[in-house]
């Protein structure tokens, strides 16, 4: 079962009312029944709630908080920027980081990508990698929403970057032979992350050096097989957490 | 420039013409010129060759092999086992897991697998598959295209396994919760390994047992968060390569 998320925090026996689409989600779609769990991640964690009515007219449902659930994790930030990909790669690419784990998803306006997103149409599209990050959590059973964004220049990623505290930056680059993530990973130890995916055609030159120069991050290789540019972050990221303690 | 898959060996100044579709790939659709380079996976090493003549009409391209290339392994053998998974996921499933290094892929008709594949359809079905591998596979740089291959039992399952020296199976499992993934590939070291991933449904009580008794695969997890079908098997595969050396 989905998890519902809320905004505030619950206590035992507190009542939840699902209305609007998420009770016709839950009503009607998942046609939950009384006396079944659904669990809800609400503020300070997640709780298993039993349903103890549903109106699937109206598509409301009624929940009460029965126990604590375990937290999902994870509990280091890894973040993904992920340059621009052709068509509708990045709904994908933020579904599959999601559900591995990533804190945070920023699509990047790289100087190689194909596909270019004016600032005008940047809300609609961030709105909808939103809605897909909150699905794949709710799925994923985690215990946050990750946040999405857009940057369209440096200074915007600069001030994603300081908002969210991250520490270090990795550029996952092709040209890069000598220096390998995992080797990247392990000297670090655990720390707020971001890793950074170049488009289909890679980094351009004037992209690597704002990275390397502004951000100081570090370029790294995947390893001799070449990833597409959906394949590569949500692989990065899955190795991160796991180098880290924070996958399987 | 993605990589020409020969069944041969080659020598220093062999020359290699393509012809075909293939032909018709590097001339027309990639357009290489002569003075470029193909990478050029043959039978006991991948070689960089040089183009001297393309003829764009007829659809041929000559090479002369010019360098050994290193070695893109994987060195080791991790398999996966993906029960037949809904819609064109396994397509998905293919490509990602090719990339990232899988050895093989063997789907397996489980119990809750939605999709239901009959003997009769199942020979197109895996020559489609293995197209798709192939793809993935030039253009990830592989040395070698991963088999596919289809289970419509345990037999067949068992077979397959056998026919590649499989030492040990891992299935994956939400219902799992003490054993986790890493831990299992740290505590057995690097080896030949299949994972074997659910449906959508999770699997049957049926066909775990089936795992458990006949192929003595030990159930892991891949931790709290629940990874969809589609990317739990790309995912498991990545870790086993990184955990072993052979990824990043």
């Amino acid at each position: 079962m989905p998890r519902v998320f809320l905004p505030h925090a619950l206590a035992p026996q507190a009542v939840v009312r699902l209305t609007g689409e998420t009770g016709h989600h839950y009503a009607r779609v998942l046609r939950v029944r009384s006396g079944e769990t659904v669990p809800v991640a609400a503020a300070g964690g997640a709780w298993l709630c039993r349903v103890c009515a549903v109106d699937p007219r109206s598509g409301e449902v009624e929940l009460v908080a029965e126990s604590l659930l375990p937290e999902s994790g994870p509990v280091h930030k890894v973040f993904l920027i992920q340059a621009l990909p052709k068509g509708d790669k990045m709904d994908v690419i933020i579904q599959k980081a999601t559900e591995i784990g990533v804190a945070g998803v920023l699509a990047f306006a790289a100087a190689h990508s194909v596909t270019k997103l004016s600032r005008d149409r940047a809300g609609a599209k961030v709105a909808r990698w939103q809605r897909i990050a909150a699905e794949a959590a709710s799925q994923s059973q985690r215990d946050e929403v990750p946040s999405v964004g857009f940057a369209h220049d440096a200074a915007e990623v600069s001030a994603w970057l300081a908002a969210r505290g991250v520490a270090r930056v990795w550029l996952l680059d092709e040209a890069e032979a000598a220096n390998h993530l995992g080797r990247a990973l392990r000297q670090s130890g655990p720390c707020v992350a971001a890793l950074a995916v170049g488009p289909e055609g890679g980094w351009s030159a004037a992209d690597r050096a704002l990275f390397v120069e502004r951000f100081s991050a570090q370029p790294v290789s995947l390893g001799r097989r070449i990833l597409r540019t959906e394949t590569a972050g949500p692989v990065a990221v899955a190795l991160a957490l796991y180098e880290w303690g924070d996958l399987a």
